[in-house]
């Protein structure tokens, strides 16, 4: 009898295959003590373990295909530096010796410690910190506790198609796997921003998570229907159901085909407006992939990666080689963000203390943060100005709520192009800066402050959560997160039109731009530039050439002008 | 020579008199082991000194003055309740004897564990619960450690007119002291919302807090002047600076009493526009102190009072029995607000679990709260619908977002009204519903909901912090709150503009609505109906009166205009 779960999906795609489990996530550890005389060899065992860790790891990344994109690698990077941490290591060895216990009793101990820091991070990315701590410990516990977790297809390769099912798998078995003939992957847990969907994302492997109890449910080698797209699991599927969905994968199939010929077309609508369409990285890796992928630049570059994972600030030479990097990658336009990170210390410029903020998307955060340590913000800057001498930069100034906060930074930057040029840098004639429109506050009063830059972009995952007064990372409330409320479009409308009427261009660089499903309404509202995931940029790519902008302006603008809330819907719905 | 200090200046007024310290705030509490014997001994001891705590402060309630404002009288009950609460007496025995200690070493650790729980809490008024818990656990461990903090007239009455110099200084403190010849209070810890800023506030008494080390800079019987507006005190002045604040004095008390006289006189600006200025209150007995302070009646009734400072949560019956005394007591319509709650702990609604949200601003609050779980909502609905019968109720729904949840809050009052009928119980025919526009896709959207409701307020306070992204109480961006944020007079012009469109009350209840600084401006932005706390009803009532409606019209819509944000911030300071 079929069987239907429902989890959620985060990577699109179906699959058709059987189930193979991995077994072996839940360790039992033993807490006992050791002998005084016994604990020197007790310590020399963990450091063993965690030495042979590294090792399984680094030869993972060694495995990894070239072309992969740059954010793969990223995942197991991170472990490496979280494995060879102080903050792991030593104070395992400390708790050994000072408690007198086991190994894995003591590295528990150290886990337990890590973690309550990474629940306390506000940004939803860095708050999945805690399941890295989670994977690389349990890692050095399976050699500690010699209960190493067997890969389908570790020592035989898998010849069958594959649907991994899983409590939560690691980035390293993630990538594993999928040099395996794995189709997709079913996780009992995890959530949009977990690791294993991001990974499956840009693996373009099928995935649903936060199916619960899916290891109980799921039968070894029953054949499934996995939908990523919607979060179904179908096992033991009638033959109707299999139909239907083998002919909604072909359709899939020969839709990627036919998106893959417009790679090289130009996004211009069937009116013959030009749009631009470009992509949002995090790595110099992965220019090559949004070239690849269709995207016309990069329209936002996050220099995050850079502060984390690390002791210390990068400094201004580490800087500059990555964005010199980048920048010498790009054909064209690079738009460059600034510092965009929270002050819940996860940038360890060595001065941030005092206690966690109660509400830390409402506090010291990216320019805010820049310009309270102008230090932190003076090297970035003059990396970024010396790194302009190697193409187009732009640079983009997160989270502007005020022209006095403009104001500083271009001052700034100023100073420090005057002391480059003093030291005999190249530092390139015209750097164009412009602001994030992520506040609202920003957006509302963005007729005034598209006097004050080269350019707007609308960053609309902040806007939208500050706009309705939802943090959506909260699952209690974020049902009410909406990028179709009234009030986003409004504010959408008015900083195109805005920034259109001071003459100054505008993009969008939120998730909105990369989906879809709002290309056409985007359109309407007068956007002509976005920027997104390389992934999603030929079907945007497609919305785009099929689209007749002029009709959608018309149309969203009588939208704009509905006099009742049930008017704006059934308008919206019927774009 | 003189001697000028700065603090923080929390409740206006001048006063010249000579300082009186408060010692002994500082006890040392040791930690000894109790022999097991003894144990039982050691928790009679600690309930007898619980019980002498309690005998002292109803003592300190019973002298409270007829005609005080109910908020002062609450601040003792607060105590009463907390200092009987289960959550410290019950712990502390379980210290005791769990931990085989002395009764003060295990109070201290059961007030370690509460201040622990207020620190995390987010409303700011709230958070300050941790000072209750101070203040509460002190008194007891005085009784403990028998070192009586004597209060200047404790034993003899004070005859001299007497600057209270402490670190701290405890609601009770405060209410004894406060009928005495206290002129002014100086404090060394301590911020604008702390009790003593609220109580010194209430009782109408001059007092400087935040003044670190002030019983170390200050003597002893020395000449002061208290500054209570700016924040300064003046020890030892010279016959100018005397001869200054003197002048200053007079002028202030000639200007008190000039405002008595407008108590009855109308709230008409001078070229004859009408305003209301009505008043927020917390409590039942606030409503008189509305109407002696010449408020033309009650614009925003807080009903969280009646959560707090409770095991489990108000009856409908005890809310009818609070909301019908309120009603009766006014004469005019009453707002009341429904719940506006975070989800952190606050109300003890039995239901409420999971972890504290990373940023609980943009979280579970209000009418969220309230629709996810409609019993709380229902059991406060019902007992507003029949206190309806007594007045003129209206009712306001705090934290509107969206139109489904007017709806929603809409259908589930319709709901509770048919109950009560069908129960035989009398509600009002017309009971107007309002929203709270707080959250800035409510203002930007204002034009749509104004259809769906009777009537608008403009919660200026969280709609500053929403639309500038920042929390004020969070000290590393208060600098960033700015109620005259182009963006944020754009949205009260858009509310008012839109209100007044749809032909409904547009009102005001956030702090701004009570700083005469900003009466003038409201005026203009088209403003009319203003709700404040009772104190500052007459000094607006004053700015009113002063006002040329028309003209601040005119200039005002020359300030939302202003086509760059200097001429904006020029036209602005030149109103």
């Amino acid at each position: 009898m079929s069987l239907w779960l429902s989890g959620i999906g985060v990577s699109r795609g179906i699959a058709i295959a059987r189930v193979q489990k991995l077994h072996g996530g839940d360790l039992e550890i033993a807490e006992y003590t050791v002998a005084p005389e016994e604990l020197e060899r007790e310590i020399e065992r963990f450091r063993d373990a965690q030495q042979q860790a590294l090792a399984q790891l680094r030869e993972v990344r060694s495995k990894i295909p070239a072309g992969t994109p740059g954010d793969i690698a990223a995942f197991i990077d991170t472990h490496l530096l979280m494995l060879d941490d102080r903050s792991l290591v030593d104070s395992t060895v400390a708790n050994i010796r000072s408690a007198g216990i086991n190994a894995e009793a003591a590295l528990r101990r150290s886990r337990d410690a890590l973690v309550a820091v990474f629940e306390q991070m506000e940004d939803p990315y860095l708050r999945t910190r805690r399941d890295d701590v989670e994977h690389v410990v349990s890692r050095v516990q399976r050699v500690l506790t010699r209960t190493e977790r067997e890969l389908p297809g570790g020592q035989v390769p898998l010849t069958e198609p594959t649907v991994i099912v899983a409590d939560d798998i690691t980035p390293a078995d993630i990538i594993l796997l999928s040099q395996q003939a794995v189709l997709a992957f079913v996780t009992e847990y995890g959530g949009p921003l977990s690791h294993t969907a991001i990974l499956a994302r840009s693996l373009g492997i099928p995935a649903v998570v936060g199916l619960h109890n899916a290891r109980r449910l799921l039968r070894e080698n029953e054949l499934v229907i996995v939908d990523g797209e919607h979060g179904h699991v179908l096992a033991d599927p009638d033959d109707k159901a299999l139909e239907h969905y083998r002919r909604k994968q072909d359709q899939q199939a020969q839709d990627r085909r036919l998106l893959q010929t417009l790679r090289d077309k130009p996004a211009i609508s069937g009116d013959g407006v030009e749009v631009r369409l470009q992509a949002n990285i995090e790595l110099p890796e992965d220019a090559a992939v949004a070239t690849a992928n269709g995207a016309a630049g990069i329209g936002l570059y996050r220099t995050e990666f850079l502060y984390m994972n690390r002791k210390g600030l990068p400094t201004e030479e580490e800087q500059y080689q990555a964005y010199s990097r980048v920048v010498s990658a790009v054909r064209g336009p690079i738009t460059i963000r600034t510092l965009d990170l929270g002050a819940d210390k996860q940038v360890d410029s060595g001065q941030r203390q005092g206690p966690t903020p109660n509400n830390p998307a409402l506090g010291l955060r990216a320019i805010r943060l820049c310009l309270k340590e102008p230090e932190l913000f003076r090297v970035q800057m003059r990396a970024l100005l010396r790194a302009s001498a190697h193409g187009q930069v732009r640079i983009m100034l997160p989270m502007i709520s005020s022209l006095s906060e403009l104001r500083q930074a271009k001052a700034l930057m100023a100073t420090c192009r005057a002391e480059l040029i003093r030291e005999g840098r190249v530092v390139a004639d015209r750097i164009p800066v412009g602001a994030m429109i992520e506040v609202p506050a920003a957006a509302i009063s963005s007729s005034l402050l598209a006097r004050e830059v080269d350019f707007f972009s609308i960053g609309t995952n902040d806007l939208i959560q500050y706009t309705l007064a939802i943090d959506r990372v909260d699952d209690e409330v974020n049902y009410l997160y909406d990028p179709l409320h009234p009030a986003v479009l409004r504010l959408i409308h008015m900083t195109i039109e805005a920034g259109h009427k001071a003459g100054i261009e505008v993009s969008m660089c939120g998730e909105m731009a990369g989906d879809a499903c709002y290309t056409r309404l985007l359109l309407g509202l007068g956007l002509t530039d976005f920027s997104m995931h390389p992934a999603n940029v030929l079907e945007v790519k497609r919305a785009v050439r099929e689209a007749q902008v002029g009709e959608l302006r018309r149309r969203v603008a009588d939208i704009m002008q509905a006099a009742s809330l049930d008017d704006f819907a059934s308008l919206l719905a019927a774009l």
